[in-house]
């Protein structure tokens, strides 16, 4: 039995969450299930994705992810899929070509019925089945292809990358779309006596911190974080607030040798 | 062992929630407590009843749910009830009359003692008796009545339904008390040839929609959700703040025939 | 396999708790979490000090608790200590030294490697161990201070006890730092014939309540709460809003004998 979790722009002051829950349970009492957050905002694809994205690898292999994000799309399909050795049940609002860089190894389509609440009627229930090792084909009709978004892309040169801020988290951190493995890239084609300039608003910096502590209290620091984004903060303070930045916010990252 | 879920109005800033499952925990960690929300809002029992009425029969029969709102109210007893084969624990503020339109088949006075913390000294430790084996009459002393309360109910003729909002959820959807049994009833009375017109607000439709996903992004739809509600929402918006509509506010369903 | 406790200040719209968990079921899919609160406010140690002393007697002895706040404090190290049975992971805080009136018995410097995220690579992994048998010098190097805060402390005579709000529920109800015990060994130096009276904002009363119930709703009760504190509420109402007072603000028992 696979571990299952469960995300979604449910909220909490309904019965929404528990609904799914109890279409499980009530199959399978001991089947575990952990909430990754029912607080994405509603409707928000990109918020989803970002959580999702960030965490889903943490889980071991073969774990089944509930997405019941904008579950009311329109002409939404329900889709199960596998990538990079996860599972994920959800709707083809484009969410899941959003999560990796990766194509899926498999897609299904899945018999919605009649549902007017696929999460509880059709995405728990097969979920479930993934879980206690049903195959893709068996919960649905495999397809070639599903909705696919575009993120706006990095632009990278060896003199310049420019990416923008794609999250802002509870504590007011801006996470940027600009990675470690990227940035090392270009460090690495600069060469030797490469020097570069981290600028957002009305910010420089010419190097980045190891950790948020590098700075004292109400400093601005800059740093790759534990999933190797670019991340920018206030230590003990809110810096999308203070710095004025938040949600599509250019961030820029220029190189220069002599 | 069956399941226990829990509901209250602790809100989640507090050691509330985490105190009650520990005296469940402490006693037996195996047993499952499936959270149904805190978020109930302090007092709401009507909150609180749509809440619980929406979602308990989607658990298997002999849960027993924990119902923790409105702990501290005058004069209130603790129950236990068994209503439709599943079992509740908590007070007798009238909710309880809420969330069925049956009779409890038993109601059992629990003992208060000195506690104040019921919900922990009382509901949980009762709550884990009756998940694993304890009868109602094991826990407390059987009574013949409690408190109820009296929902408004709908007004229903051969030519109009009459009814209001009862909640408004997370995403704004306005949730009435008309249920499509009532209305298919009266659409078989007036027969071939019957037309209707649903008012609410400034709007009105003359049919029902099957999904969310029939209207475009910021139209109204009207539909009887899965719990068999009449529903009113705006595709992606939320309609309780676009139409000026919620709680007690009226819906009417009007019939015609040549 | 002992329980594991979770508390945060991460908040719920992020993946920082899931990606904490998801680090522990990876490892040990069984192992039971229960959620203290992931809402403390962030940064804010005294909160998280209130919370965790009011309810982790509750759970079992040998329980681990993770208490992931403040996480990315300045010069913090990572620690486990053990403390009146139970067993705690966190950071250098000081919150350790306000969550009870004794002594750790062992305190135990954790390996915070190169991680800007040691919630999930340094506590969760050592929560793991620890609650799977490991003690405290297998999983750090034992030493012999904490960082330690001091909370403003009563001031009692014999005919008076000065004490203040030390936290405001999620109904508003006020929790402040006279204890019982303390209130009982005051009246029973002043002995027989002894009166007294609370004072706060512009309130008094000359006697204590003994439950929320003893009120009207409305009306403001005093009474020793489950934990042995002073608390001041509103039946049904916001006491913080309605009285005006709030953490810190100040409330007097004064002792009168004839």
């Amino acid at each position: 039995m696979a571990l299952i979790t469960f995300m979604s722009d449910f909220g909490t002051v309904d019965h929404y969450v528990a609904a799914v829950k109890a279409a499980i349970v009530s199959e399978l009492p001991s089947q575990p299930i952990t909430d990754i957050t029912h607080d994405i905002r509603p409707f928000d694809i990109s918020h989803a994705a970002n959580v999702l994205r960030s965490v889903y690898k943490d889980f071991p292999g073969k774990t089944v992810h509930i997405v019941a994000v904008d579950a009311m799309r329109e002409k939404s399909r329900a889709l199960a899929i596998e990538l990079e050795g996860h599972l994920f049940v959800g709707f083809d609002s484009g969410i899941f070509s959003l999560i990796s860089d990766k194509k899926p190894d498999t897609i299904a389509v899945l018999e919605n019925g009649q549902s007017t609440f696929p999460a509880k009627d059709v995405l728990a229930k097969t979920a479930l089945q993934l879980a206690n090792g049903k195959s893709l084909k068996d919960v649905g009709t495999v397809v070639n292809e599903m909705t696919e978004l575009f993120a706006r892309q990095l632009k990278v040169t060896k003199r310049e990358i420019a990416g923008h801020v794609v999250s802002v988290d509870h504590y007011g951190n801006l996470i940027t779309n600009i990675n470690r493995t990227e940035f090392e890239k270009i460090l690495e084609i600069n060469g030797a006596g490469v020097r570069y300039v981290i600028r957002f608003g009305r910010e420089q910096f010419q190097g980045l911190h190891s950790y948020f502590s590098d700075v004292e209290s109400g400093d601005c620091f800059v740093l790759f974080n534990s999933n190797g984004q670019l991340q920018i903060g206030i230590n003990k303070g809110n810096a999308s607030e203070l710095l004025g930045l938040s949600t599509d916010s250019p961030v820029l990252i220029e190189f220069t040798t002599n």
